[in-house]
């Protein structure tokens, strides 16, 4: 089986123009077929500020209604996506920029609303695997950014992390996938305050301990549970890290 | 040699949702291959007044810095060309979206400053007709906004008339194509205050004498320009037009 990198990166990295810099440096270098996935970094929520359009948020999850949409759309789809393509042609790497729309990649339902509305937020039904494949058969780099769609017309927000996993879980029976998810530490920290506090390997054991800790929390607990839920569909290896850094295995 | 119709869509269109759904559901029906080109409508201008930042117009020129081509990147390649691209998805057209970066699909110079610096404007260079053959034969119809890269790592805005003509000129060597720009009005008017009042056919020699009449004037001159520079490198067809008319053939 060929191996496939999928790159998530995020955070702070995406608003550092020398931290991107290096990490798509590094990317350009990875040998064989390989994908990255981006989030919007602090672009999104400064250019709503600019306009006066409020940010909602509910329990930790912000609701994406129309304004919030289109500037998401411009900010990741349109801005963020097409400048890192632009760098990556610089490098000679063959990029594409996606939504879930384009080729219709990636379809999503917009999601039910229950206890409460979340807008425009799409939870992914389908991942296009025949397309993705037949691009890197063609030795094209397709970089998604976080804009998913219903087929119905309807443009939809999607986490970046919840992409990338969903496309190492889709594409793992025909690579042997390798998911790193980038951000602006250097992996997952024993000790907040101190970057060389790296914990090196986390097993569902370890993890455990951890959040019992509480060491791990707050919104490392998505990445991490996003991560084993990778390795339970057959993902080969799942690496949280940090420019600099080898990171923290995740491993079952 | 197949046909290949390349349709571009401008001016109070884009703005119009009623008015681009039409024009979307007719690209949807046209068979064989083909592809979209769209302007970015009043969007940018609109954005770039809320945002404070003032359009510096030189001869009637537009000049592109730093943040005006941020403002471009987000509203074409971002929210005008997605939204086009889920329109499309839902009629079952498989669009994909593209700058000039994506796919190095169209390579441009940043326009070199003589009398005035127009900025981050791009002349076109390269088109990439081996990328496009590749989309068409796998059904794919391409999208693309107006914006284009010098490969150097630096997006550029580039005139969507100018390349929607700079691609109909590059595949005519592979195709019999059929350039039509699409436009607010119904075709090139005799009288500007009457709709029904479109010229059926123009040729060099008309164009002369509606130039020296005042007939033709102002906007509609680099368009026709660009038409007959098409018409003279082996464009099969070229037609401006509006909804609802079957517009104004231009005829060497």
């Amino acid at each position: 089986m060929k191996k496939l990198s999928i790159l998530k990166i995020g955070g702070k990295v995406i608003d550092n123009q020398t931290e991107l810099t290096h990490i798509l440096k590094i990317f350009t270098k990875i040998k064989g077929p390989k994908i990255l996935v981006h989030g919007g970094g602090q672009k999104a929520n400064k250019l709503s500020k600019q306009l006066g359009i409020p940010t909602n948020i509910i329990e930790g999850r912000r609701v994406t209604n129309k304004e919030t949409l289109d500037i998401a759309t411009m900010v990741y789809a349109g801005l963020i996506n097409k400048q890192i393509i632009s760098q990556l042609q610089k490098h000679n790497t063959n990029s594409l920029g996606l939504t879930g729309a384009d080729l219709n990649v990636i379809k999503a339902d917009k999601r039910k609303v229950k206890k409460h509305d979340f807008g425009f937020a799409g939870d992914i039904k389908m991942v296009n695997t025949k397309v993705i494949k037949m691009l890197i058969k063609k030795e094209i780099v397709p970089v998604f950014c976080a804009i998913t769609h219903d087929q119905k017309g309807q443009l939809l927000n999607t986490n970046a992390d919840t992409i990338a996993s969903n496309l190492a879980i889709a594409l793992s029976p025909f690579y042997k996938v390798k998911l790193i998810f980038h951000f602006d530490k250097k992996g997952v920290l024993k000790d907040a305050q101190n970057e060389d506090s790296v914990i090196k390997k986390i097993t569902p054991k370890k993890y455990l301990a951890l959040k019992n800790k509480g060491i791990i929390l707050n919104g490392m607990i998505p990445k991490i549970d996003n991560a084993f839920h990778a390795l339970d569909h057959q993902v080969n290896k799942v690496i949280i890290s940090g420019n600099h850094s080898k990171g923290t295995k995740i491993c079952l």
